[in-house]
């Protein structure tokens, strides 16, 4: 049994290495000059952060982000010094000693995380940080009155050693938006305000803008991982996820006989079921439910009624029953079938899918020779 | 820093396993004389498979049932010798060996899985396991066809030490519906050509169909974690869930301005918002995104635009500023806003608000008395 445990699992969850790095590549030939940082939040996106970002560091990424203190810990101690890793939340009240033991970069959002970073910095001389400003999307990074505050204030930004100014748009993804311009726009005036500091606006959708909105480096996250940073356009991203769910059981069924909870869906004609073994606790979100969609010999096969938590039912009816068997495979992500495709399915975004995707897979990571 | 790490993070998560056993006992009282299983799967529907099945061991429970072999095997080395533990799915090809090697019950699906384990006892004598046949959901279970086989074939029976006839019900959040009793018939009729097999149909909601549906014993899983298994009347199930989201921001704001990603929000007046360091990957789906709400200081306030993948934003203009400051809480989840309170916001169920909950929270599990 030793080595291969996927017969432990209901699925098989395969995760491109040198795919995401070649979408990094490419992102970041998009961008230059610009440098190009990652932003691995969530677990790079429900990913694994230390398999991504090792892959990432490897093929030359020097800048890494994460949301939480306690993600930016656990990168720290995977990453090799010359890296580093910044924390979009910045410090939570009474935390700020630990960004500095771990040598995490906090982003400061509000007068009082500058207050507190600040105060430390008075005990141990300057400590590095980033600032970020609110330039329309209400959420974090200071409001325009604080920051014209802390422009005005030299014993404000005292103490500290700015490492960047940070904002984020709110509409990239929609590239006509005029919200993306007075963004661009008000963040440009600050940057102004700023000189030498280096500055940074765009994610993964803003490096399609064009280059008025890459100023100093990009942070793409999303598109690392197969999302379109341009929905309606061909997607230029690989796609790095590949999901394959194991075939329980095949039943045959007479029309008129109900499937899954609620009995909500009913069987038009006889056919052949397939049970899989991925459910929505799996984040095979729920409201796939009569919508969802697999492969299997490349055929796309229906979800029929609602997602169960540990199995879904797909109708295989129509397909060779020498692949549509116990013991083999539905395909739910790859090549064929991007995260966006599942995501419009599941009437939500790509982004979405990929952090839901659960922890019962049999996870492979591939270095782009074999796996590792 | 030692012992709180809890600012690690953007929110805290405690679970009350004292209150998880006490649903329990509600629901073996309920139950009675019929034993009163637990079901387990899905890591304890998120909450954690180890300390919630520990707790309920101590409590008296002897019966668990997980969905996976992997599932099974991380339970047996934390649960007493004396606590069978059941794996819903089955082995899958290949895998019968390890449910021998981690003493795990398969649950039996299929005519193929009944042969592999068959296999196995001949080599090692009689084997335990259980027997699940479909009684109307089309999922898992051995068809009315092939379950005819079954009986009549004393060779296909033999060598197995049969623990248990199973079925599931489709419908049982429904009491009148119809299938709830054909279900119930064609069960019983079924356990009536297999005398002396210990029966279970019931999962949380089918305990509360009466005690007709209860048969030698009942294995709930979602009342346990707080789930109303009757939805329309009164939830009878403690809350064991409180989930905290931390304040990271306060922002006065003004009209006519957008909040979060797509501009979708746009202030109708003047206020006061709170960005909370939850978002979809945290479980705290995207659907909550324009309908969620929060409680601080016991008022109720909304979420407003989409929900980020770290963030949300919440309406406190009506709130003390000494309750909505940076640093302080609003509740997600809690005894006065359940998991199914959540679900109706995100049109989902609490089962998948349950299994959804992420991987990022400072996790307490409170034992009745302390943090534990």
């Amino acid at each position: 049994m030793a080595g291969d445990q996927s017969n432990r699992t209901g699925a098989v969850l395969e995760i491109d290495l040198a795919g995401i790095a070649e979408n990094w590549r490419l992102l970041r030939r998009r961008a230059a000059p610009a440098d190009c940082a990652a932003v691995v939040k969530a677990d790079a996106y429900g990913l694994g952060a230390i398999p991504v970002a090792g892959a990432l560091a490897a093929a030359g990424c020097g800048r890494f982000f994460v949301a939480t203190l306690a993600e930016g810990i656990a990168l720290r101690a995977a990453l090799p010094r010359r890296c580093g890793i910044a924390v979009l939340n910045g410090p939570v009240e009474g935390s700020a000693t630990e960004f500095c033991e771990h040598r995490l970069l906090p982003v400061l959002n509000d007068p009082a995380q500058i207050a507190e970073w600040r105060a430390l910095a008075l005990c141990r001389g300057p400590l590095p940080a980033m600032l970020q400003i609110d330039t329309g999307m209400a959420r974090l990074g200071l409001s325009p009155r604080e920051f014209a505050s802390f422009v005005d204030s030299s014993a404000e930004r005292a103490g500290i050693d700015w490492r960047a100014l940070l904002s984020h748009l709110a509409c990239a993804d929609t590239p006509l938006h005029p919200l993306n311009e007075a963004q661009r726009q008000r963040f440009a005036d600050a940057h102004a305000r700023l000189p030498g500091w280096p500055a940074s606006l765009a994610a993964s959708s803003g490096i399609f803008l064009g280059s008025r909105y890459h100023f100093d480096f990009v942070r793409p996250g999303a598109a690392l991982f197969g999302v379109n940073p341009q929905p309606g356009t061909p997607n230029p991203m690989r796609q790095i996820v590949h999901l394959r769910a194991r075939i329980l059981q095949i039943r045959e069924i007479d029309a008129g006989q109900p499937v899954g909870y609620g009995a909500a869906h009913v069987m038009a004609a006889a056919g052949r079921l397939a049970t899989v073994a991925v459910g929505y606790a799996d984040g095979w979100q729920r409201s796939l439910s009569h919508r969802g969609t697999g492969l299997i010999g490349g055929r796309r096969v229906p979800l029929l009624g609602r997602v169960s938590m540990d199995l879904a039912v797909f109708d295989v009816s129509g397909v060779d029953p020498a692949l549509a068997r116990p013991g083999g495979f539905i395909e739910l992500l790859g090549e064929a079938r991007g995260v966006d495709d599942a995501a419009a399915e599941a009437g939500t975004i790509g982004y979405e899918i990929l952090v839901a995707l659960g922890r019962r897979y049999h996870r492979v990571y591939r270095d782009g020779s074999s796996a590792c």
